[in-house]
């Protein structure tokens, strides 16, 4: 799909994903290893009562969940930004996550006819329905006539 | 270093660290399947012009700058978010990027005793001294004199 057919409103709804022990220790080594992340027993010691997910393992599954649903691919150029990044529930080993995704703006280029922006507001939750972690993306895409 | 050791104003200037087209692609295919990222020759077809690192790649690079300079790692109970994640231009294969880290907000926690959050600004730069990315990111750290 393209700029023109992401109005403000569009909803998405991904199915479930889950997070094994493994990939998040895993994912956690590489890109963010705070002992609460990768050390089972450090983590039973720490405020989490047990490992959690980096934040960004996170937001790269969520990421994942709406790339894979295929919905911009086409026309996406790119991103300028995320804001209101907020992780609000620790995600465990064996959580089922999804995503909720909704365009909330979408404004066509004032200087470049041939693309626009929408922002999307991602909301990840997991098997019990609770929010685990929410995002707000602009993606520039391209327009329908341009393509 | 605890809460009480990072003010407002405290600056960190990390070395650089070089991004090659190998990581850059398999990063990509992992977390961010974007032709631009992945496909050279579709690349080069892109507004880009050629190969572009995933701005997600971009922002772990940066955060693990931050991690091995070691600074809050005794202290971190992790972080509740980020705003104003800003990827303002490409990274492309061979850059060379640092970051640079401001605390720009800190207040003890008022319920817990034990804790206080801070926010870092952190720009990441290129060898040109170009602004390639920046956000601003909220720790929970323990207090010195509850460690």
């Amino acid at each position: 799909m393209y700029f023109d057919d992401l109005p403000v409103g569009f909803q998405y709804e991904s199915d479930e994903i889950t997070l094994t022990e493994d990939e998040i220790i895993a994912f956690a080594r590489q890109y963010d290893a705070q002992p609460f992340h990768t050390d089972a027993e450090a983590a039973e010691q720490s405020i989490y009562g047990g490992i959690i997910a980096s934040g960004f393992h996170t937001m790269l599954v969520a990421f994942n969940l709406w790339l894979k649903a295929g919905i911009w691919n086409e026309a996406s150029m790119g991103s300028p930004g995320m804001r209101e990044v907020q992780w609000r529930r620790p995600v465990r080993p064996g959580d089922r996550l999804r995503i909720r995704a909704e365009v909330v703006g979408a404004a066509p280029s004032k200087s470049r006819p041939d693309r626009g922006r929408i922002e999307v507001r991602t909301d990840v939750l997991n098997q019990a329905d609770e929010l685990v972690m929410s995002y707000t993306a602009t993606h520039i895409l391209k327009r329908k006539h341009a393509a």
